[in-house]
C-alpha cells in the first residue's frame, strides 16, 4: 500500500480508481505498493524523496488504454504523472513533480515501424534508442540513430524533453516529425500531416496546416505523446571522428567564436566542446589527485594537464559522407582552428562497416551504457543538472564560466563543463552537480548549490534548457518578461486543455489552476 | 465610406470604433473609403471580390498601438484581419477571408536590428525583403537574406505563411527564431528564451523552457506577431549555381529519388525542381504556340522541348562554402545525377563580391522583382496557387503529377510544376492556375478548378502546403484524422485565446465560435 495519496483523494476513493484502472489495463499492471514502487524514485535525488513520491503506477501497453486511463483519472480527479522510459535521471528520473501523483507508464508500448526509403521510424514511447538500435540491426537497415549518452533513455521521452545526442542528428528536437497525442480529457489527434487520416507525409514535413502545435507537447503537461516519427541518417559512406584541443583556458574565446562561425557556414556539424576535468572523468578519478572534501585544487588541475599532456579544451565532432567531401570539410576546419595556437587533433576515419572504436560509438550511430562522471567521486556516485542556454560567443561564455567554477569552487564541488552546440548560434551548456548520495552533507549542498547556479544564469540574463524535479519552478520562475507573459499563457493553455489538472501537474513550473499554490520558489 | 461592415455591427458602431483607433494611431492612419481600401482587395482574386471585402484598415506604427487597436477591437467586437506587409498574392493578398474585418495593416511598423557576430535580424512585419537587403548592403553586413520570389513581401508574413525560398535557408520556417506577439486581448508575450527579460539567446535557441508555442502563430489567428528573429547566412566564400537537365518525363523518378538520397547525405542544399513548361513562362508565351482557349496540347510541348533543347525536367540549387568542399559536394551530385541517362548541367561559380547574373540571384540571397509565369497568356494575368505537400518519392511524384496534369488539361488549364525540396524529405508542389483576370469565364473555370485539385490531392490522402481564401475551408477541411480532431484542437484555442473571435476569423480554416457557421465548404 503506498505511502502518500493524491491530494484530496481519499484512500477509499483511491482505490476504487485504482479498480477501474485494473479493469483497462490489467490487474498486474498497477502497482501500488512500495516496493514496486522503487523504481518509481529518482535514484539521483538529491533531498528527500518523500518529495516526489507516486500514489501507484499503471502501465498501458496501447493508446485505447491511455485513453481509458486518463477518462478515468479525470473522473476521479486523480493526477498522473506521464513517463515514457522514466530514465530523465540527473532532471529526476521517473519521479512526479507533485507527490501523491500516480506515474503513467508508457513503457510496455514498444511498437517500432521504420520506413527505409524516406529513412525515418515511427516509434511508441517505451522504445528506447537500444530498441531501435537492435531493430535497424535485426532488419540490416542502412538506418543509424542518434544516441544521447547512456542509450537506455526511451526516444520519446528524450525527445519530448529536448534531449541532445552526438551525430549530424544531434538536436533531438529538429529530427522529429508527427505525433499523436492523448490530451488530458482521452482524445486523441495527430499532429502536422498526421491530421489527415492515411497521409504519407506524417513523418516528413514538420509543419501541417495551420497553427503548428508540435512544440506544445515539449517539456509539456498537456497530452501524452503516444507516437512520434523520428528522422534517421542513413550510413554514411565514410566517417571520420575528430577530436581537438586547445593548450590554455582562454583559448576558449577563440574555439567558441571558430566552431560557430564553421557551424554557421556548415562545414562543421554538431560538436561537443569539453573543459579539460570532464574529459578526466573517464581517464582517472578524483581520489588519485585530491585527498578530501571540497573541490580539486586548480594547480593540482593544471599539474593533471601536464601529466596527461591535454589541453585546457576539447572539441569533438563526427564528419559524415562522401571521402572527398569529409576530407575537404577537415582541412577548412583544421585550417581555421590551427588559428589557435597550439591546437592539436586527431582525425579517425571510417568506411561504411567498419568496426569503430568504443569512444567513438556515439559519433557512429551506436548507444552506449556508460555513467561519464559517476565514478569520478567515491561513495554513491549521482548528478544532478542545472544547464544554462548560452549565446556562441567565445567572451561571453569564457567570462560566464569563469565565474561559474569559482561559484562550484566555493560550494565544493569541481566544474565539469560541457558544450553542446546542436544549433550553430548556441551553446547548451550541460553542467553536473556530482556527489555521492550517501553523504546527507553533499545532498543539501546540491540543493542550495543547484539554486545558486540558476540564479548566478539568471544574473547574465540566461535560462534553463531543462528542469530538475528540485529546481523546475525557480528556473521556470526566470522567465520574466511582461511580469511573467509566456507562464500565464501556459496556464491558460492548461486549463483550456486540462480543467481538472490530472496531467503531471508542475511539469516544466506549469501547475493547474487547482494546484497553483504547490509552486516552489518561482519568482512569482 | 465602406460598403460593408462587420457582421452584427452597425454603422454608428462602427464609426465610433473607427473614432477610437484614430485616437490611437492618429486620423491618417485609419481608412474606411473605398478608394483607400482597394490595394486591400486581392488582385489576383477569381470570383466575386465583395466576398472578401474589408470595412477599413487600421495602421499602427508601434507594439503599443497594436495592443490599443485589439483592446478597442475586443469591446467593439470589430473583427481584424492582420496583415504585415499583405502581398500574400496567389492566396488573397491582403483581403480577409471574412468581408466586413478591418484590415489591420503593420506595413508602418519598419525597424531592423542586426546582430552580424551571431548573423541574424529582428524585424518588425513591415520590413519585406527589399528592405532588410537594402539595410545590410548600407551597413556593408556580410550577412545575405533568403529571399522568397518576388521579394516585396514582409519577411515577418511570408514566414509565418511557412514561405520559401531558395539558399541554404530556404525552408523559412525553420530559420526564425523568437516571436514577440500581441494576443487577442492585447496583453503582450515573447516567446522561446525572449520570455525571459534581456537573454541574449531570444534569437539564438529556439525552443525556450516549457512548451514551445512558436509553431501557434504560423498560419493562425492566434495573435499578432511584432518582431520576430530570422537568422541570416554570411554571404559564403564562393558559391556556385547550377541548372540540370533530364530529358524525359519519366526522369522525374529517379530526379526525385536521386536529389532525396544527396539531400539526406547533406551534400545537395535545398533545390527547386520544376518542369518543362515552368521553365518556359520565363521565355516565350503561350500565344506564341498555340491559339485560343484550352491547355497547350502534350505534341506542342514536346515540339517546343526540341525547338528549345531542353529536358523535361530541371534542377536548380546552390551551393556555398569553402572551394574545395564546393567542389567536392559538385563532383558527388554530378556523378549521381548523371547516372539518369542524358542528364546534362551548368554550374556557375561565383566568389564573394562577384558581380552575379541575372537569373542566379534569388540563389545569392538577392530579392528581386519579377512574375514569372504571368506573362505566359495573355490578358490581365493573375494565379491562384494550390500546393499539396508530397513525399520526396520518385514513383509517387512521378504518378501524382501525371494525373494532375490530366485533371488541369480537362478544365483548359496549363501544368506548370515546381517542387522546393526545403527539407529532404518532402516536396512542396507549389502550383499555379494561370488565368486572364478580365475574362469570367476563365475566372469561374479556377474556382472549381482549384476545388478539384484540392479533392484529387486528397484522393492521394496528401493536404496543402497553404491556403487561398477561395479554398481555406476547403483545405482545412481535408484534415480529417479522429473525425477532424485537429481542428477542433484549434477551435479550442481559438476560443481560450481569442472569446470574443476579433482576431482573423477564417484564417486557415480556424473560425471562432460566434461566426464557425461562415465556414464554407469544409468536409465537416
Amino acid at each position: 500500500m503506498s505511502t502518500v495519496l493524491p491530494p484530496g483523494v481519499s484512500r477509499a476513493a483511491f482505490n476504487k480508481a485504482c479498480e477501474e484502472f485494473r479493469a483497462i489495463v490489467g490487474r498486474e499492471w498497477v502497482f501500488t505498493d512500495e516496493t514496486a514502487l522503487a523504481p518509481y524514485r529518482d535514484p539521483y535525488y538529491p533531498g528527500d524523496p518523500m518529495e516526489h513520491t507516486p500514489s501507484g503506477t499503471v502501465a498501458p501497453i496501447n493508446v485505447e488504454q491511455v485513453q481509458g486511463v486518463l477518462k478515468v483519472a479525470n473522473r476521479h480527479g486523480i493526477p498522473v504523472w506521464a513517463v515514457s522510459g522514466g530514465k530523465n535521471f540527473a532532471y529526476g528520473g521517473a519521479a512526479p513533480a507533485m507527490s501523491g501523483s500516480l506515474v503513467l507508464d508508457l513503457n510496455r508500448m514498444k511498437k517500432i515501424e521504420v520506413n527505409e526509403e524516406m529513412a525515418y521510424a515511427i516509434v511508441e514511447p517505451g522504445v528506447t534508442y537500444f530498441d531501435l538500435f537492435n531493430h535497424l540491426q535485426e532488419r540490416k537497415s542502412r538506418l543509424w540513430v542518434d544516441p544521447p549518452q547512456p542509450g537506455w533513455g526511451s526516444v520519446i521521452g528524450n525527445t519530448l524533453d529536448r534531449g541532445l545526442g552526438y551525430t549530424a542528428y544531434a538536436d533531438h528536437s529538429s529530427s522529429y516529425c508527427g505525433l499523436e497525442v492523448v490530451l488530458a480529457d482521452g482524445s486523441l489527434m495527430r499532429t502536422g500531416m498526421g491530421a489527415q487520416e492515411d497521409n504519407p507525409t506524417w513523418a516528413l514535413y514538420r509543419y501541417g496546416f495551420g497553427p503548428g502545435v508540435d512544440g506544445l507537447f515539449q517539456q509539456s503537461n498537456l497530452g501524452v505523446v503516444t507516437r512520434m516519427g523520428v528522422w534517421l541518417m542513413p550510413a554514411p559512406e565514410t566517417f571520420a571522428v575528430v577530436q581537438g584541443w586547445v593548450p590554455n583556458e582562454a583559448d576558449v574565446i577563440p574555439l567558441i567564436d571558430t566552431v560557430r562561425e564553421l557551424r554557421i557556414a556548415d562545414v562543421m556539424p554538431p560538436s561537443t566542446i569539453t573543459n579539460f576535468l570532464r574529459g578526466m572523468t573517464s581517464a582517472t578519478t578524483k581520489a588519485q589527485w585530491h585527498k578530501g572534501e571540497g573541490a580539486i585544487p586548480a594547480e593540482t588541475v593544471e599539474r593533471m594537464k601536464v601529466e596527461f599532456k591535454r589541453g585546457s579544451w576539447g572539441v569533438r565532432f563526427g564528419l559524415y559522407g562522401n571521402e572527398d567531401v569529409v576530407a575537404a570539410k577537415l582541412k577548412v576546419i583544421n585550417a581555421e582552428l590551427s588559428k589557435i595556437q597550439g591546437y592539436t587533433s586527431k582525425a579517425t576515419r571510417y568506411k561504411r562497416g567498419d568496426k569503430v572504436a568504443g569512444g567513438d560509438l556515439l559519433w557512429a550511430g551506436t548507444p552506449v551504457l556508460s555513467f561519464g562522471s559517476l565514478s569520478w567521486i567515491e561513495g554513491v556516485g549521482a548528478h544532478v543538472d542545472q544547464s544554462p542556454i548560452l549565446p556562441m560567443s567565445g567572451q561571453f561564455v569564457h567570462d560566464f564560466l569563469r565565474e561559474k567554477t569559482e561559484l562550484l569552487r566555493q560550494h565544493g564541488f569541481d566544474h565539469f563543463v560541457s558544450i553542446f552546440n546542436t544549433s550553430p548560434r548556441i551553446a547548451v551548456n550541460t553542467a553536473s552537480l556530482v556527489f555521492d548520495k550517501s553523504n546527507p552533507e553533499q545532498q543539501r549542498r546540491v540543493l542550495t548549490t543547484g539554486h545558486e547556479l540558476i540564479r548566478h544564469a539568471a544574473k547574465y540574463h540566461l535560462g534553463m534548457y531543462r528542469g530538475h524535479l528540485v529546481d523546475m519552478d525557480l528556473a521556470a520562475g526566470q522567465f520574466n518578461f511582461g511580469n511573467h507573459a509566456m507562464q500565464r499563457f501556459y496556464e491558460r493553455l492548461k486549463d483550456t486543455l486540462d480543467p481538472k489538472g490530472i496531467l503531471s501537474p508542475g511539469k516544466q513550473g506549469v501547475w493547474p489552476k487547482s494546484l497553483r499554490t504547490a509552486r516552489k520558489g518561482g519568482a512569482r
